[in-house]
């Protein structure tokens, strides 16, 4: 009586009927056939309207009922397998898998709270500030726990972000090199990576350096999680609690978190026109001198040939290892020469960069060239800190550099920043009227302005975004000690992420934010107020 | 006369000669005949087949030359010009574009290498070992820079790899995961990530854990670089050099690592049949206490529900945090019932888990759940170790674990490990005779054979190496000091990474060379051994 009552039974004798199954497939979709059957299929299972133990039509028959090829049912057939969402047995067919007995009756769900409620305290948590460690503590990590969470495509004009925007990343040959790796190599590109990087990707990383000068082969290349994993396993590496880091003054915000995660003490280098000053013995024994040569974050300086060599020259006398972050690598935006990399000069200097500026932040990929004997060190950490970077991107990575894709996505990158900076100077310029020279960047994606002492950075910033407007003040950059205080009173502007037109408006807001914080002309800047509002808005 | 004697330029008047490109496309191919095109031209680009400033055929006259649809040359034509291989101006075609100056006329390869010499003396190198920190020369942090290179595929039987098999790798559902990201959100999907982690993903995460019992809201998730990250991020919050940490003994390899990085001193928890004892006064007052309560790695232990309990109770009322590391999370291959998670018993656990065993290892994403009030800190510690785990990567998780295709592979895997699992263990009951009990593991990837202490265990591994068998000796997992000494004498060995032939065969090399190294048996093993080649090859 049940047997033969069951509703859910489909009757033996009878025609099946799974042209019930409501299934319907679109010749005019993107995706395949067998591809439209396989999601229609996981979605009714998805909603139990194909229960456990619910038996799909033979192939023959969906296969005449949809009016496609056997072969495209039996695709989705053995996919859906592969999967785990159906099995077959031969003779019997093909049946829905229950699905994870955890849904339902897991034990885990059968925790006795009871118990719990008596062995522990739930209502007192622990002291968790109390707890922390010292280095965590410390201002740049607070730093970070304390920006303001902004969305990341707001209405607000973003030039305080540090990557290119949406509109400028090569999806279609990103997706086309990671298709093909998939392809090509299945599963194999989807463990864990060899400890110093995928050979493949270290070769080509090699081959582009080489053509911009910077000798390296592949052995010396370490691949991490961008150029910031690359920093922080250097000074895991070098830097004990208390020892002293020298940078240039005021320096990347990023590399002072790493600094102070490692519990090191920061000194900044005063800089004259060439670029930071060579450390006076008043340093101390400093473990680590890190540099930004070609394009400082977030000055823009470009350290001189002739400063290089005197840095490198007395970082080899004094035994201190020079890290140089070559983070804006292969930016060049005009035809001006650029000094030799630091490493050409010396083969012991740690040289790192990224792909994140010039391709593509989410491949997470950077690297770092060391000598020799310290590159089983830094693979050691980068293995500790993240088991490596993802295999599938480096794999992805080094197709993309290898077809030449980079190259050439790298020097449209340099002519759209190139209009985007000179959009972006050009519109600051004509507001400002000469109260600020503009230096227009030869290199990189950020313009720095430097501006009087009397303006509080931090109101600025807060000012700036009351107007429509994000930007970096310098405070973010400060941390070092430095004596003499270094010129680091301004604000960087980056032109990568917005558009033309936005960054234009954008610096007719940041411009507008400034002309309520201006000093020395407190009443009249009353009146200008007034008629700026007229003006410019 | 030079104009018009030019090689290089096309004759304006005569009939192009662009049939002799030499362009074919193959409609069989896998590749669209677009991307056929485009792929062609790159190719020809690259090899200055096309040089710079070179003249494509029109559109038009390459649309019938080929004998293709017009819009498919428009389109390749398009993505040359996105990708920064060709310009087009209207009115006067498309030509192949100057690729970078930097490959030829980089100012950085005039670096002036007499200076350099003069200045610096590139013979001598910095004395790197000496410039090493102290923690990164600790044991634990050398013994990988120690690790034997192998290849990835070799022939060797691999039993060491924590890491699914390349054939159980779900390819074709990522692939399809990634694509419809890439689809949908273009550029948006390869920016930087958010601090925390993708919205979307930290709520699938939330739902896939309260499918298992474990209680989580997506504000709780902090995505991290698989499971290594969360622990890493969780010690550089929590412990200061000289700290003391609380570990199983035995315990993983990789967080002794973390520990030894950090600069903590590790005391080992001794075990008996209900897991690690609640440590008494005489540890001293522990910062943190790393337990993997529901599959140990190695030993594959579970802790039972009262000890947990017992432990959750205490650590509460000391202060000290727990981290409950379910690495093997969703991998349960038999149904007997699974204690509750420590974190289900006490909201203060941080909890941290991954997908790199139930799914993808190049996925790269584990995460932990953290209290509130120690959220902000872990975050911002996880951006200053890597500026975040690949967005892209993180989107297509999400994809993944929404459409269902998440619990179905899971699902597929319990069964294949299952498998694996018994067909290892018959193969090491029926080599072994009896000799040594072999635990058969409920949960997880690996299995743990106890091992008699006159056995040394670097020589096992190195006699196993020889006959073909790569195993994971229990000294790998050693470090935390402890009193009394924990019963860490054995090997681990995992079923996740070769198919079940080979698992067999690998059973039958590693009892091999258990048998050359057994005790208590000198004269009698020469005669088995004699005996066994027969028997065994």
């Amino acid at each position: 009586m049940t047997r033969r009552g069951s509703k859910n039974a489909a009757p033996s004798t009878a025609r099946p009927k799974s042209r019930s199954l409501g299934l319907s497939l679109d010749p005019d979709d993107a995706r395949s056939l067998y591809q439209q059957l396989f999601d229609e299929i996981v979605s009714r299972i998805s909603t139990s309207a194909f229960p456990p133990g619910f038996r799909l039509p033979p192939t023959r028959q969906l296969s005449e009922e949809l009016d496609v090829h056997r072969n495209t049912v039996v695709r989705a057939y053995r996919d859906l397998e592969e999967a785990g969402f159906v099995e077959s047995t031969v003779g019997r067919g093909t049946f829905v898998k229950a699905l994870p007995r955890a849904s339902a009756a897991s034990p885990r769900v059968t925790a006795t709270p009871a118990s719990t409620s008596e062995a522990t305290p739930p209502s007192t948590p622990l002291p968790w500030a109390s707890l922390l460690a010292e280095r965590a503590t410390s201002e740049p990590i607070r730093r970070i726990a304390r920006r303001t969470k902004r969305p990341l495509f707001g209405p607000a004009i973003d030039l305080s972000r540090l990557q290119p925007g949406p509109d400028l990343l090569p999806t279609k040959l990103l997706t086309r090199c990671m298709e093909h790796v998939l392809d090509r190599s299945g599963g194999r590109a989807l463990g864990y990576a060899p400890l110093e990087g995928a050979a493949s990707l270290r070769e080509q990383i090699a081959a582009d350096l080489a053509r911009q000068g910077v000798p390296a082969s592949a052995d010396d290349v370490i691949v991490t999680s961008g150029s910031q994993q690359a920093l922080d396993v250097i000074v895991r590496a070098l830097v004990d609690p208390g020892d002293t880091v020298l940078v240039q003054a005021p320096t990347y915000g990023g590399a002072l978190q790493i600094f102070a995660a490692a519990g090191a003490r920061v000194e900044g280098l005063p800089n004259d026109a060439d670029g930071p000053l060579v450390p006076t013995a008043a340093r101390g024994r400093p473990k680590l001198v890190y540099l930004m040569p070609n394009h400082a974050n977030p000055t823009g300086g470009c350290i001189s040939e002739q400063r290089r060599h005197e840095l490198v020259a007395w970082a080899r006398g004094r035994g201190v290892p020079i890290v140089e972050d070559d983070y804006a690598e292969d930016l060049e935006l005009d035809a001006l020469p650029t000094p030799p990399a630091m490493r050409a000069l010396d083969g012991e200097v740690l040289y790192t960069s990224s792909f994140s500026k010039r391709l593509v932040p989410a491949l997470r990929i950077g690297f770092v060239l060391a000598p020799e004997p310290l590159r089983p060190t830094l693979a050691a950490l980068q293995h500790t800190s993240s088991l490596g970077t993802s295999l599938l991107l480096q794999l992805t990575l080094a197709e993309l550099l290898e077809r030449g894709y980079g190259r050439a996505h790298a020097a449209r990158m340099r002519e759209i920043y190139r209009s985007r900076r000179d959009a972006l100077c050009d519109s600051l310029e004509k507001h400002l009227d000469g109260r600020v020279i503009v230096p227009r960047p030869a290199r990189g994606v950020t313009a720095w302005l430097p501006l009087p002492g009397a303006i509080d950075l931090e109101s600025l910033g807060e000012t700036a975004r009351r107007e429509g407007v994000l930007v970096a003040t310098g405070d973010l950059f400060a941390g070092a000690r430095t004596d003499p205080e270094p010129d680091a009173h301004g604000v960087r502007l980056a032109y990568c992420f917005e558009p033309e037109d936005r960054l234009i408006e954008g610096a007719r807001r940041f411009v507008k934010a400034l002309d309520q914080l201006w000093p020395q002309s407190a009443s009249k800047r009353g009146k200008q107020r007034n008629e700026g509002e007229g003006a410019l808005v």
